[in-house]
């Protein structure tokens, strides 16, 4: 009966129960299993969103949110089944004002598709999480990635929101200036929350002038410990690195396999400089001396984008290599820690991964602290999924413990609600409560983040 | 009778009712009317800030955190009386980790002694309210100033906050990981809040490397519009500026008149341009040929700390020229707005304040869009206050119409509670539901941030 007033609302073409259709949006690029929605509906308008909440609200059915499904926490599987939201028809540049740096969006456009609205005015958008996500669905988890070490997550890319309340009203976060201490600092509140405290129909982003000149560098040590010191080293120096990223000698040993290349099975570190030429040069000789002085190996600068691409070939074909494993599912961590706890916690994760005798790889952001494993295992294999789950497992409590995260950009989703209170402690029941108090009655994305 | 409670569970030496003491404590640096606490409190841990509130709350009364009183918009003036309570001995460094950037301190530590405390690791906390306040304080009105271009407000700096909650619950509002998608980011919901929401006692703050090397320079333009054109020509070009402060002409005139300078009264832009050698040398000739290209008049560059010293004297001696004019008391505006509307807003400031026939000037941090007037008037003259609190009002009705707000860095306090409506809309009905959630009898700061 919903889905006729839907129709109604909506339209025939904006709403779909065609199998092909329910299966799509019923997983992502997690492990989880999948859960297909009742129907999925495609809004053209906050309009549309406001009545699909209506219809939901009056028939108490389940909303979910969903980008392009490339999400790797099962943040978008409707669980409680019901409603799927999909926003490709709200994907459009509403206002783009380079003179603000900042531009407005639905939340259904692509990182890429507005990397080339704005590209051509100098500016650009750099959270870069690896995958052509929707922006909506990148403040819904607060993903961050490789530049997070310069331009921090989504929540810092963050001027105001425009959100659906689940009883309709319809909110703007804050106001479009670049700070503010007037009123409550709420936006942030919606970074992260996965759809379950409102639903997303625009975001008002910073942006950030293109790098005039870029340089690319990579070098190795032999210990893990010597790459986090040195990353240390680097950031203490107050050199804007725009990237600093972490392999271990056994992804590169990976890498190196599947590719037939030759990259010396050491810890590695990737760099990428940017900013203005003489700035950047600067900062590279800064860089090689101190990197020098900690008895770095291989130091290598690319300086044209051939061989930028080359340089970093290694560390883009990474995951690939990984999930290109035939025959073999994988899952992954990606906690966050203190900087200084960092080599003991990509110690401790490599260990735990050589004892299952499984194959795995780490590698991380290590300007940030945050990390990753991938682990291979044999789904027809007994044992071997739980094994390999049972090291992030493992991971997750050990970075809660040493006073990070279990999720440094993947969001909490359906893997990570059972560490929740662990981390939050007594803040866990104000969580709840808030939820409680946007959504009372539990419609939006029912069953995730916490546990009931 | 609570009093006595209060002294029990604190001490004799740590509660007071001394008639300086509670004058000290009834007043800030705001033109607001001075309303004194019944009682202060000098609490030494948070145990005495959960004492505090367990009397507070038991007894039904206000309770107001108090910095060092240098605040601009009465935000720590208890205007319902009650319990007043002073950080100055919960000052304390509790772990500087310069691995990871990070210090955790008490509330009541000011910035400078956290400077001093952290400088010599080649680290630096660069918020830069002007006065030395407390980093307490700085974080319950969401503070900022003149570093804000690059380093963002007190919002930005917020790893973790410790909170003592209205019923006594002590929280942390995240994990020491520099970023997480876990759980819903609270953090920012304390800073700028006040004390409405919750008493905090222990702030973990992102750190930045000091600047091997700094630039300072000053130019002039024709027109304000023109310095705000340069303005966000020089942000787009990607220079990482640490400050650029503008200065309207009649506010050089003020200087010059103060102080018998010779400055050209002109539309004044400040630089500070800091970081590595080579790149700052490098960042300052940039500037310079965009500058140039835009017609830029008195351009002068100032490499010796002496000589910055004399070079920006000007700007440091803006805002107590004003305040040193015998007789006469002053009201200032904190508005911000997107930087396109900047020129608009502080031209129609500008006539504003030359409507009134008042003395006043207007300057800002043109790279947040953030600025600032100050109006001077005869208290013993019938309606200049009147007249100079109009123009305030008509600022700030006009910068949230263009799509900014009512207060960039100064807090909402007893000042822009009236604006509050107009600004945030159907949000604030939500940010008032926080404010009930959190604090169901009212005991935090009542009389702030909301009209009632």
């Amino acid at each position: 009966m919903y889905v006729e007033q839907l129709i109604e609302k909506l339209g025939m073409d904006n709403v779909s129960q065609k199998e092909s259709i329910l299966i799509r949006h019923g997983y992502d690029e997690s492990p989880h299993k999948a859960v297909e929605p009742d129907v999925v509906c495609f809004p053209t308008s906050k309009e549309d969103v406001q009545a699909i909440l209506e219809i939901a609200r009056n028939n108490q059915i389940p909303v979910t949110p969903f980008g392009t499904g490339s999400g790797l926490e099962g943040s978008s599987i409707p669980v409680k089944k019901g409603i799927s939201i999909n926003f490709e028809q709200m994907d459009t540049v509403l206002e783009f004002s380079p003179e603000n740096m900042t531009v407005t969006v639905q939340p259904g456009i692509t990182r890429f598709r507005l990397n080339d609205y704005i590209n051509s005015a100098g500016l650009y958008f750099p959270v870069d999480p690896g995958v052509d996500a929707t922006i909506g669905g990148m403040v819904a988890t607060n993903a961050s990635g490789t530049t997070a070490v310069r331009y921090g997550a989504m929540k810092d890319q963050l001027i105001d929101l425009e959100v659906v309340m689940a009883d309709g009203t319809i909110i703007h976060t804050a106001s479009k200036a670049k700070k503010s201490s007037s009123g409550y600092l709420i936006t942030n509140l919606f970074a992260g929350s996965e759809g379950t405290l409102g639903i997303i129909t625009e975001v008002t982003l910073k942006l950030h002038p293109i790098p005039e000149y870029t340089i690319m560098a990579r070098c190795t040590f032999e210990t893990i410990n010597e790459c986090a010191t040195a990353s240390q080293q680097l950031l203490l120096s107050g050199i804007p690195l725009k990237r600093i990223e972490l392999m271990d000698a056994a992804s590169v040993a990976e890498v190196n396999r599947q590719n037939g290349y030759k990259f010396s099975v050491r810890p590695s570190l990737f760099f990428e400089f940017a900013g203005a030429k003489q700035a950047v040069e600067a900062e590279v000789e800064l860089a090689q001396t101190i990197l020098d002085n900690l008895s770095c190996e291989h130091w290598s600068v690319a300086l044209d984008p051939d061989e930028q691409q080359e340089l970093w070939k290694a560390r883009y074909d990474l995951s690939y290599s990984f999930q290109s494993v035939k025959g073999m599912d994988e899952v992954g961590a990606d906690v966050c820690v203190p900087i200084k706890e960092l080599p003991e916690l990509i110690t401790y994760a490599r260990e735990l991964i050589d004892e299952t005798g499984l194959k795995g790889g780490v590698w991380g952001h290590v300007g940030d602290g945050n990390f990753h494993t991938l682990i291979l295992f044999d789904p027809l294999v007994n044992g071997e999924r739980q094994l390999a789950e049972s090291v992030n497992e493992a991971l997750a409590i050990r970075a809660i413990e040493v006073g990070g995260s279990c999720t440094g950009e993947h969001g909490v989703g359906i893997g990570k609600q059972k560490y929740q209170e662990l981390e939050h402690g007594n803040s866990l029941p104000i969580m709840q409560n808030i939820k409680q108090l946007f959504d009372p009655t539990g419609i939006l994305n029912p069953g995730k983040i916490f546990m009931n």
